[in-house]
This record gives structure tokens, sequence and C-alpha cells, in this order.
């Protein structure tokens, strides 16, 4: 059974009027962002009640929604006090009973949502002078501590018995693999037989002992803490370096027209063939002046091209991991005028330091890394009338490979741009080119020093694109390197490609996608944990779970 | 169906005069290591023939104990040329039937000994001063390139017909999980489309093509092939700082007792409790005068305690791995003096530039790694009369948790030395020390300067150990951490201690065992690898493999 194919579409544009979980509330520089799960509005409610905030993906969708909007909307804001409005209860974990329902594919791509959702929050406090400050009234399990430990600090109740605890190895026979084992020993520092114990407590631990584990910063009376808790969260916001006050901008709703198995946004469509098992995802360069000013942004709002287009390509991108696991391959194109491209990259490389433009590079990165971590083959096609220049070539560089059509009779050209050389860094802490080019570093700054369009022979010598086919060969070419590609094995390209794709320096990130995120997949198909007596299935029904003893 | 619990028990001790698959011979400064696998000598006869320099486990074997004996029976041996018997073969990579019909437990732990082979053949480049010079006849396929991508240097003969390839993703849906992945980029640093388009070509690559995307150094006509190997190999060589002449020390079989469920060698014992699921292992400190000088040592040779006491847990723990899988917990005690451990420990860090010294600790780091990527749950117990004093003492570090008893009428301490600044880094590339004190660095310069014996309180203030329970408590504590884990869920365990046990840096060994290998166990448990119409099951039999399209 997997839900993901058996569930209507999944949509993850949602706006704050219609959250059904969270509340977000503003006090000058500082968000309240709350959590108040509604048991029966689960994404599938007949089959699990979403008890004691308890999360599944629409619980996230709406938390990754209220982060881009505070980000977008509310400049004003320098720091986040993440809490929860059910008396003695933070959060207890993603639900149980929905992986447990939850088929492999649906399981796997709720966890890699999740983790970005995190891993988001990090981003934040690293690149918008935005501080997350958790403030744990209660419980606070599994998953709801992982999501406290994604933030800056951690403020526990010390009431006699609200605790944090990672329960998932003792109670469900799973990994906590929303970066919850990352974080404890890389982020947080502690050592590792602590660790090793914790992880195996399903009561966790509370007060003064989780401090001096340093499992939480600070453990506070409950007379104290909501005081406690507002005192430091201005601490922390006054760190900030975004302006005092709005606007910001707003993000409207993306509206996607639907025909059939075409999507088509504004600046971006996809087109799903699906026998071929293939998606045409084409994005557009602006057809429309851009804004060149921080101004001019604040203006344009959600309409400039880079705020749009990205939104589109991040939710497109999103909807195809979700609704449509069978489509394997993704041919990239991206059309329009270079220039176009180079105009946008080079307003927002020189104002790369206003609030918001600084942001809009923030959703570009983002949504890099989102189709970096997609597990899925990525081809790009460059053709005639391309736009594959500065920020959209990008886009060839993330995918698996990128072939550039050589016609004598029709120029075609890529470009590079001051976006290349570190506005969009990978999940390793490297651009690009720098990943691409680890063999070979000068390749690097002979692209970026390279003045102007590159035609394809070019391209090619300067190792910007996998192969530059004359139109002889061009059609063949592409047409034998899909089918190839479309008739290996789906698991097997799901690990190489996350296997090449991030060569070089590794990083707290790239720990939680690669090394923890690829042993919680290999357990979620264990017996032990999702067998008719798997610890995930039997967990609060009747009977104990049965284990095969052996180790690997 | 597990093979590894049907199989006779494995046994890892072999010598050059029961080779059935590889020649070793000696010519000065050069060994030749030659592959000329018997098909019908594999570890399971009946069930698989060994074709074209395919392999298995028992191949593997050999292949260790060949690196082993070059190390340290032929200190003259200043470079290895890696080649193959069979002519326009090399090797055709680890045995698909075999493969095909190992259970997931023996799959994975044969995967992880072969990366510790190769990984052996890095470390002896990096810190014996002995290069390796992969010499390809013909074909060099899957493991086989693997196998060559492990040593410094690749020479492929340029004969119209010779390739290497990575033909797993393709004709298998697993991945090349001996490294190939990771090596390809992160060690050569071949371009990740170029990688990408590789490891997709059944076929692989040939001549100067292989040579221009780096995946050899070298493609040479026939004619020249074997003098110009030789010439490199002779240059590579006299880049070495080992002596020009021997003598060597002779390795001896260990010879172990076997008593029922105990296995008794000089300094090691191993007592399997089936019923509880755990094993107590005992490592003894030395109880005879051990060698202070270099020239001792050599006079020593396999009795040294430093050489005999680790080759021995090395072979239990191999043993352990493969031939007792519901063995999940090991109870590691160290029992004598600490002193005598620490004389040891002053010879070794004096002598350390000397080459068998060298060895020695490289004999002791690698064995120690071999226990941190061992996926089983590691306790040790500290209790008066216990040895575990610097080198010893890095076992108890790798432990995921130490226990020292408190007495206050029996006396018990332990003590670090030189031997835990630095003599053995984990796969990291961090001490144990200091991936233990991640998170207060100080800890590791204060606990390197204490002098002397650390009381159990102290060990405990210290962060050295995880908990010091009285003797009022350290029965029940120690039962109860013990039953606690053994009823865990085995995977949960595994995919929890690989995470916590490589806080810190990653590096390209950590990258093989966590992420790739990470991905390949998933691959190994999944229908379309695995499944009655995988690709891993139906590969040389008739029909083809049919996937569930899916991606994850």
């Amino acid at each position: 059974m997997d839900s993901a194919t058996q569930s209507p579409s999944i949509c993850f544009e949602t706006s704050p009027e219609q959250y059904r979980h969270w509340k977000l509330a503003f006090d000058g520089s500082i968000a309240a962002l709350a959590m108040d799960v509604q048991e029966d509005a689960g994404l599938r409610p007949g089959d699990y009640k979403l008890k004691l905030n308890s999360y599944d993906l629409g619980v996230d969708i709406e938390l990754a929604d209220a982060l881009q909007r505070i980000r977008f909307e509310h400049p004003e804001v320098h720091g986040v006090i993440l809490s929860s409005l059910k008396p003695r209860i933070f959060c207890a974990g993603a639900n149980i009973f929905m992986l447990g329902t939850s088929g492999h594919g649906f399981k796997v791509n709720f966890c890699k949502f999740t983790n970005e959702t995190r891993l988001g929050m990090e981003d934040m406090s690293a690149h918008s002078g935005i501080k997350f400050l958790a403030a744990l009234n209660g419980i606070c399990a599994g998953g709801g501590y992982e999501l406290a430990l994604a933030c800056d600090e951690i403020y526990l109740v010390d009431d006699g018995s609200a605790a944090v605890s990672l329960p998932e190895t003792p109670l469900l026979g799973v990994l906590p693999g929303t970066g919850g084992l990352t974080r404890v020993v890389d982020k947080r520092k502690v050592r590792r037989d602590v660790a090793d114990h914790f992880s195996t407590l399903p009561e966790g631990v509370r007060g003064r002992r989780a401090v001096d584990w340093r499992f939480v910063d600070r453990a506070v009376p409950t007379s104290q803490f909501a005081e406690v808790v507002q005192a430091r969260a201005r601490e922390l916001a006054a760190q900030s370096d975004r302006p005092d006050a709005g606007p910001g901008i707003t993000l409207g709703p993306l509206n996607p027209t639907v025909d059939g198995d075409t999507f088509r946004y504004r600046y971006v469509a996809a087109s799903i063939d699906r026998e071929k098992r293939t998606c045409d995802l084409t994005v557009s360069a602006s057809d429309s002046p851009q804004p060149a000013t921080p101004e001019a942004f604040l203006e344009a709002g959600d309409q400039a091209w880079a705020v749009r287009a990205f939104r589109e390509l991040d939710d497109c991108v999103l909807r195809l991991r979700l609704n449509e696991p069978e489509i394997g391959t993704i041919i990239l194109r991206a059309t329009g005028d270079l220039a176009a491209v180079l105009v946008v990259d080079h307003a927002l490389a020189e104002h790369r330091d206003h609030w918001l433009v600084r942001e809009i590079i923030g959703l570009i990165r983002r949504t890099f890394k989102r189709v970096d971590l997609t597990a899925r083959t990525f081809f790009a096609l460059i053709e005639p009338g391309n736009a594959f220049a500065g920020t959209l070539f990008e886009l060839a560089l993330a995918a698996d490979r990128a072939f550039m059509l050589d016609d004598a009779d029709r120029p075609n050209a890529i470009q590079l741009s001051a976006a290349n050389a570190g506005l969009y860094p990978m999940s390793n802490g490297l651009t690009r080119l720098e990943t691409r080019f680890l063999g070979e570093p000068d390749s690097v700054a002979a692209a970026l020093a390279h003045d102007g369009p590159y035609d394809p022979q070019a391209a090619a010598a300067a190792g910007l694109v996998f192969d530059a086919p004359d139109d002889m060969d061009w059609d063949d070419e592409i047409r034998m390197a899909i089918e190839a590609r479309t008739a290996f094995s789906p698991d097997a390209l799901t690990g190489m490609e996350a296997n090449l794709r991030f060569a070089g320096p590794e990083t707290m990130e790239t720990k939680i996608f690669g090394r923890l995120t690829a042993w919680q997949n290999w357990i979620f198909q264990r017996p032990n944990a999702i067998g008719e007596r798997g610890a995930l299935v039997t967990y609060g029904r009747e009977g104990r779970p049965s284990f095969d003893w052996r180790r690997t």
C-alpha cells in the first residue's frame, strides 16, 4: 500500500487564514508560532487522529508556509518563539498511526519535506537574521524534540514532568530521522554515550539533567516560564540585522492551471508523459522589465520573476515528489532571453545585503537544494532559445546531465554570472561549480572569468555541459539517454544519484540527508519495523512487536 | 534465507600456502599480487562458480591476508602491482550469483569487509609507505574496478576492448557499493555528469576516453603494458620510506581454542550467551615483559602482545560479525595490569617512526576502526583489576557506553597515555577523545594532561565514562542496561549507533560507510533488487527484471 498514490493529490499551498494546526501571531520583533494540532484534520482523517500535537504532512506544510511568510511578509520579525497552545504538551512527534499506515515512498518523502522545513529554520537563523527559541511547555517527544533541535535555543519548563525525548528506537524500532540523532551529537554536541543512553530512554530527560546533558539550554520553573522565554526571545531578536519595520511583500496564491497531466504556472510548466514516465519541466525567463533596486523589488512583490518563478518551481517539484512517484525522469528546460536572467542576477548580486533581496536569494537557494535532494533523474536540455544563464544555469548544474544542441543554423548559448559564484551554495557548502570541478579547481575561476556567452563547443570544452551533440545526432542521443534512464531500477538510481551529487565536504545538512536518512529508509523497509509484527505497526495496538534478532 | 547462519563458520585466518585465488610474488621492492580465482573454490561451491575472476568473501579474506603479510613480513616491499593471471580479464567484481543467493545480513557484512580491505590498501599508501598500482589487463567491472579505485594509480591496457565499468546500476539494480561511487567523484574527482553517465554504461569506457575522463591514469598498448607497469611501480616504490631489506616478522596462526560457545585466544576470550544474545569479550594485558625497542619488537615478532592481542581481537570481531548475527550486545572487559599497557604504549609512541612499530600501530588502529564499524552494541565494563589504560582505554572509548564500578573496598582505576592523543584516529579523522568531546574541546587537553590514574568519580567527572555506579547499584544497573538493550529492534540499534558514533567531520571513509553503504543496504532490501523478479535475482537467468517504478 502506498498512500501517496491512493490519496488525492497533495497541495503544498496554504495561507494563515487556512491554517488548522498553527497560530501565527506578531508582537513587534517577535513572532509567536504556536502549534495547536486539530486531531480530526489530518490529511487522511479516517486513518488516524492527530492526538497530542502529533503531526502529519499537512501540519508541516502549514509550518513551512508560516516560515515563508515570516521571511517575506514580516521583515520586522527578528525572532520566533516556537510553542504550543495545548496545556503540558509541546509536540508528540510525527503521528505513529499515520506512519504505520503509509507506504514506503510516502514515508520517505514526508521525512524529506519535514527535514527541509527544519533546515529552513536553521537557514533563517544563519542567513535571515531570524532566531528561533523553542519554548517547551510539556511533552516534547521524537519529532517534537527534533523540531526544537532545529531552533537556536531550547527552553524547557521545569515542572517535574515535562521532558524531552527521542523514543523512536525503544518504542517504534525506527530512528529519530528528522535530524534528531545528527543534531544531538553534531549541533548540540552531546557526548555519544549520553546521546546513546538518551536515544534509548522512552521517558527522556527532565529539568536540570536535560540542561547538564546539553539537551536543552535552560529549564525554567512554570511560574517564570513565559516571562523568561519572552525576555530571551527579545535578546535573540536584538542580534538581528533585519529592518525595524515593514513593509514586506505578500505571497499570494500561485494558482496553477491543471489540464490533464499538464501543470501551468506563470513561469513554470510541467507536462507528464505517463507512458514514458517522464516530465517536461520548463522554466521561463521573465518577459517584462524586472526590479533593479530593493525598492522596486518591494513594489513588484510576489510578482517579481525571481520570487514568482522560484515559488512556482518549488511547488512544482514538491508536487512531483509526492503526487507522481512513478515519474522518474524530469527533463529540464529554460526558455526565453539569456539577458533577461542576467539583468535579474545583476540586481540580486548588487543588492544581496538588502533584507528582501537576501530573502529572494534564499528562496532560490532552497529551491535548488530541493532539486538536488529530489530522488528523480534530472536531464537538462539546452536548445536554441534557451535561457540557461546565471541563476537559471544553476538548474543545468543541478541536473544529473546537461545536453546542449550544437546546430550551425541555430545559435545556442549559455552564460554564467555572479550568481554562479556563490549566491546558491549546495548542502555541502560548495557552489555547484565548485562541486562540479572538484578535480580541476582552476576551471571554476576560468568559467567565472569568462566574459559573455558560451557556444556549445565552448561550453563542452569548459566542462559546463555533459555533451554537445550536433543536430544530426541530437534527437537520437537524447531519446536513447532518456530511454536507457527510465529502464533502470528506480531504487538503484536513487542511491546512485544520492552519492554522485554530493562530492566534496559533508555538512550537518548532508549528514542528515545522507547518513541519517539513508539508514532510516533502510529501517523503513525492514520487517522489524514494518512487518506484520514490526514495532511501527504494532505500536499502540494489542501485543508486542516480534523481532528477527539478527544484526546486520 | 541467510547463508551466514546456514553455512559452517567462516574462518578469517589463512596464509599464502593456502591461497587458492591469489598469487603473491616478490621482486625486490615490488610485490606482485595477482588474482587467479578458482571457479570451484567458492565458500559455498555448490551455489555458484567464481567465473571471470569474480570474488566472494573467501577470495577477499585471502586478499586481506596478503596485505597484512606484505605489511609485516616484507618490509622491503615498497610498492604492489595488483594484477590478474587470467588473460584479458582483470576482475568481474563480486560474484552475482553469490550475492543473489545470500541473505541480507551476509551481503551487508560481506560488503563491509571488502570495504575495510580496500580502505586498508589506502591506509598502506597513506601510512605504510606502500603504493599500489592496478594493472588492468582486460575486463575490469564493478567490484573489480572498485578494487582498482583503491589503488594509488590505475593503468589500463589499451587493446581496443579492455574497459573499466561500474555496471551495477544498469545490470543489477544495486550500487557499486564497495566505495565505487564515492571514489569516482571524491578520490578521482570525476565530474558528476561524467560519473553519472559512466555508472549507467554496462560496457564502461576504454582507452583514451577512460584517461580523459579520469577513470584511469594511463592507457598503454598491450606490447608495452608489462614494461610500463613495472617502470611506474618502481617509481612509486621509490617514494617509500620503508627499509631496503628485511627482516620482517612472520604472522603465525592464532589457533584459538573453541569450547562450545567460548573462543579462547592467548589474550582475547569471547564467551557467548545465546539466550541473552550477548557476548562477553575480554582482552588481557600482557603478563610478561614486552619489547621496548624496535629491535626487541622484531625479535618478539608476532608474539609481542601489541601484535598478538590485536590480531586476536580483529579475528574475534570478524567471527562475531559473520558467524554470530544474533549476538547483538558485546560486553567488553580489559583485565590485567594498567601499567603493563602503559609500558607498551610508551614503546609504541616513542618508536612510532620505525617501520615495524608503525605497522603495529596501524594494526591496532584498523582493529579499533573495525570495532567502530561493527553493527553490534558495545558496552565496556570497568571493574577492579581492569586494564583500561591508554591503548586499551580506546576500547572503552569505542564502546557505546562504558560503566565503571565505584567500590570503596576495591580500588578501580583507568589511565590515559600518549596513545589516546593520536595513535589511533577514527574514520572521521579525529581521535576518539576528540570525537567524544566535540562539545567541550578543553576536556581533551585536560584528559591528556592528567597525570596518573583516574578513580571512578574522577573518570565520571572528566566525562571519560558514562557512569560510575557504586557496588550497591552496579549489578542492577548493568543488568538493566543490557536487558533493555537486547530488547530493542536490532535494525534501529544499527542505524542509531551508525549515526551517534561518528559525530564531527566526514571523510571519504565515513562517506563510504555512512552514505554509500546505508543506501546500498536500503537497496539490498528492496524488491526491485531482491524480489522474485528483482534485478539481482534475475541476472543471468531467464527473463528480465520487473520493477515497481515508484521513486522514493
